[in-house]
């Protein structure tokens, strides 16, 4: 039946795919890195072993973690990305007429470098001349910003490698000062079934830092369950109180509409209830 | 590494699952039907192979292919399931105290016994004396059924099968007559990550028998893509607008809310382009 791919997206739960090809398997100075072709998703980028991104489904993460923050927000002219070195969400950046500088922070150049080859529909608005690629780690470079953008998103792995320090709240502190009085931020947040404990402290860290902390849900096919959060801190906008016709105008999308980034925010229930804080936390 | 179970959601991807032990593995008189303890998901009902529903995560398909249409109904009597041998949709459709009848007619009663059995959780509310269990096809009982129903859940196995004729044109006419002239129901469609045209069509046939038809997801980790959809069709009542007391009054839940009624009907874009029909199918 030809060569599988497996996840184990828990220790008793995974996906698999079929794969036609493997185009690159390397261990780079950070992580083990995988371009594969899959028969159902197209290329497929792996990072340790866990599904990134896939030419098929990736438009979902990419204009979910990009749109709805940068429609929350009047004004993003100067956009940072850390991590999200496949370059997608730089793409979906660059469809907001408003953005002057797009900066993209990424540990791991091996990352930029076969996304350029392998992932060209992704990885192509790289080279777009608004946009500043710095290979380094984005807590020293969000460390060492300040009062420098409107809006950040935090496109990282999960916390574990090199991606430890970005679900930490010295970084949520640090993101706080790289922001302008205005500015705001999102981060992915993972999922509520395998990972219930990881979505309740990222809200919690992030509502102790930004007075505007509120979590939102997308539909991630090769994602463990399928149901991804973001977590959005903002220290002025309300992503739900936002200008009707910024959302309207016309962006090409294939998943995000204005109607969904309202109705992104309702969550089930058992997930709003992991944004609860309990009286021991306070 | 144990003992794993394969479901190939297409021909060339799938979810695997840890099996700590079998408790049934029968051909019944229409499907294979397999009932096995998962360490994920815990006891999981598999028919022809499919997921069919699991102790974990059953509550997100039952709670939303019955609230939805209950909340949307000003007084939902007389209910009727199609298929749901597990019980799931009884046990929900009770919470709701304007209900005096809830009818299931399931074809296979081997997946009533054995869900009673390994599902309990699940499957208990079927001896509640308000239901009647009718172990029968339910496209002969719909044909036969007139001016009868306030609400009907089609809660069927994939278009194959036993439920083949679930999906048909004809079906839906038969649900029309059956339905009270202020009637409406609801049939899960499956999904629209890789059967978008099964999408397409019963949103095009639904739409052609019914005034208000409208589509709706959620998120079920166990189901392909882990996005599913239900398509709802009404004589007369428009689910977003409806008694907002009714749906705030308490219900016991751990996915659906009020928010959610509405949030759900907001569809990613490219499954709010499987809804739109084509001239030439006009």
């Amino acid at each position: 039946m030809g060569i599988w791919f497996t996840e184990k997206q828990t220790a008793h739960f995974g996906i698999t795919a079929e794969i036609l090809q493997t185009h690159v398997s390397e261990q780079t100075a950070y992580q083990k890195l995988d371009m594969v072709e899959t028969a159902e998703f197209g290329n497929m980028l792996l990072l340790d072993d866990m599904v990134m991104t896939t030419e098929r489904d990736e438009f979902v993460y990419h204009e979910m973690v990009t749109h709805v923050p940068l429609n929350s927000h009047p004004n993003p002219e100067h956009v940072l990305v850390v991590g999200g070195g496949d370059g997608g969400a730089i793409r979906e950046i660059l469809k907001h007429p408003e953005v002057m500088s797009a900066t993209l922070v990424e540990i791991d150049g091996q990352v930029v470098e076969y996304s350029k080859q392998y992932l060209p529909t992704i990885a192509g608005a790289l080279d777009d001349p608004r946009v500043t690629v710095e290979i380094a780690d984005g807590f020293m470079h969000i460390a060492e910003s300040e009062n420098r953008y409107d809006v950040i998103m935090v496109d990282s792995t999960e916390p574990v490698g090199p991606a430890v320090n970005l679900f930490t709240k010295g970084f949520y502190e640090g993101i706080k000062n790289a922001l302008k009085e205005d500015g705001l931020f999102v981060a992915q947040t993972d999922n509520p079934w395998f990972q219930p404990e990881l979505v309740h402290q990222a809200h919690r860290d992030i509502s102790a830092t930004f007075p505007i902390t509120k979590v939102y849900t997308c539909n991630i096919p090769t994602y463990p369950s399928g149901l991804w959060t973001f977590t959005l801190g903002s220290k002025r906008y309300d992503p739900l109180q936002v200008d009707e016709s910024r959302m309207k105008r016309a962006i090409d999308t294939k998943y995000y509409t204005a109607d969904l980034h309202r109705a992104c925010f309702a969550l089930p229930k058992f997930v709003d209830d992991l944004t609860q804080t309990t009286q021991e936390e306070n």
